[in-house]
């Protein structure tokens, strides 16, 4: 399990998730964005606008390799001359605001002394919290967690938790999930290919849980005030990505991609001060659920 | 000139800069939030929306004291134990993307003992770059300036060109300005008195400039293309402030009050993979003219 066969894989999991989503969008169909680093690799960036039920989504994969630079080493934290890092980042804009946003990412690092780590995530965030939808969300990575390791779901929920947050709102960005970083083979108890597999595994139910979200809902068309709370949530969504989420700022400060690194915005984010929906209404219930931490399994 | 006089005038001159904008609007009036920080003082946020030529503006004056906490040494360099300050800040959201954006800060900080600097800047955000009422701008700034200090134009001028850049887009913020921080009776060969009528002066002078930059356009009914472009063009400025804005991000990773902070967001943003302007539009023009820096005066 080299890192040529890893970033392959890696691809063909972008292309099967793209398919799986265009199949389930109905509509809309992905634009391949291929590009080349000048320090090393490259990526293809591919992105879908003006969907069905996908109104702006972006499915990337890169491969990239260099010499490791300072901002790398203060963010690492690790020693090393040249690093090689292949990963599948997706962000998902539904249009209907009762339809969520779903965040995955899968990454492999390696060292040139073949030191290397994984690391991953899926995290959901609706505009409107159903607690029975973020159930069989976190029951759905929990089963698949659970054929790698009993420790985990657990663990990394709990790690999303923490990462997932908005400490200048008080609020979780949506009902969490899992994040787990520098997993390898001393910390985590499984061997190089069973890590790898645990990634391709989340990648592949990446869409099965999203398609399941999709059709848990019966929408109709959306009020005027379910739209302007979508836009405020996506507002939030723009707060966590560019103030506080680790890949984004090591992405943007370092001098990577910013067509890719922000292709996680959404098509659409609103603003306005001090904004408390009523009392009692179904925003304030979603609003009241973020400021609290839950279990779901 | 001690620090309870200069946050009074502060004060005045916030409560004077809203007064000549609901002038110029003619339509929305600012609502007060009046709020108390835990640690000492608290601030007077001023905010409109909805207004005819004003969709979104922000006026906050704070006038802040307690602790240096472990955050601001960081980010002052600075030894002291106990910190004071005051500011104005101002941002402006218009309606019509023909009508700028616009930013104004004065602020005053003192420590213990007593050592104190100034700090402020405006620059202008248009949507289309203009380069008769960027010179118009600029030429009002030179000429407070220059009844100060004849190295103050040229100098904060290429500060704001300098601060007010996104490094990730290659691309200015706007048409800049000035911007200039820590300035104090050593390093400006000013008083203390002499250096607070200088923010004053600034501070008259915002809505009178902005005013100018209204009168000089003759609006139609926004076209849907100049409606996608202010869209994009504030999502830029969401990535300036979010990313890169020192007062931003220094007020939120320090636990400031988040909605004060981030009045500066516009109402809305939009986002788009990869978006190019068509070769030779007005879109177009404005984008090289912001990836180039410009002398004005």
């Amino acid at each position: 399990m080299n890192k040529t066969t890893i970033s392959q894989h890696f691809r063909e999991l972008q292309l099967h998730i793209c398919s799986a989503l265009e199949h389930l969008d109905g509509h809309a169909t992905f634009n391949e964005d291929t590009w080349e680093r000048e320090e090393g690799g490259g990526g293809h960036t591919r992105t879908l606008q003006g969907g069905q039920i996908l109104e702006k989504a972006g499915v990337a994969f890169s491969a990239v390799h260099g010499p490791v630079t300072a901002a790398m080493k203060q963010q690492l934290g690790h020693e090393g001359e040249s690093f090689f890092a292949t990963g599948v980042s997706i962000v998902l804009h539904a249009r209907h605001p009762r339809h969520p946003i779903m965040h995955m990412n899968v990454r492999y690092f390696e060292l040139e002394d073949h030191t290397y780590w994984f690391g991953g995530g899926i995290d959901l965030t609706p505009h409107y919290v159903d607690l029975k939808q973020a159930k069989m969300f976190h029951g759905s990575l929990k089963e698949v967690s659970d054929q790698y390791s009993p420790d985990f779901y657990p663990k990394f929920k709990e790690w999303a938790d923490r990462y997932f947050f908005l400490p200048h709102r008080g609020e979780s960005r949506g009902v969490g999930g899992i994040f787990f970083d520098q997993l390898h083979e001393a910390n985590s108890g499984l061997d190089k290919t069973q890590l790898f597999n645990y990634c391709i595994d989340l990648g592949k139910l990446f869409p099965v849980v999203y398609k399941a979200q999709i059709d848990a809902v019966t929408t109709t068309a959306p009020s005027a005030e379910e739209m302007n709370w979508q836009a405020l949530r996506r507002g939030r969504y723009v707060e966590f990505n560019l103030l506080h989420d680790r890949g984004t700022k090591f992405g943007i400060y370092s001098g990577g991609r910013t067509e890719s690194i922000l292709m996680s915005m959404p098509p659409v984010a609103n603003w306005a001060y001090n904004q408390e929906p009523a009392p009692n209404s179904e925003e304030q219930k979603t609003l009241s659920f973020l400021r609290a931490f839950h279990e779901f399994c």
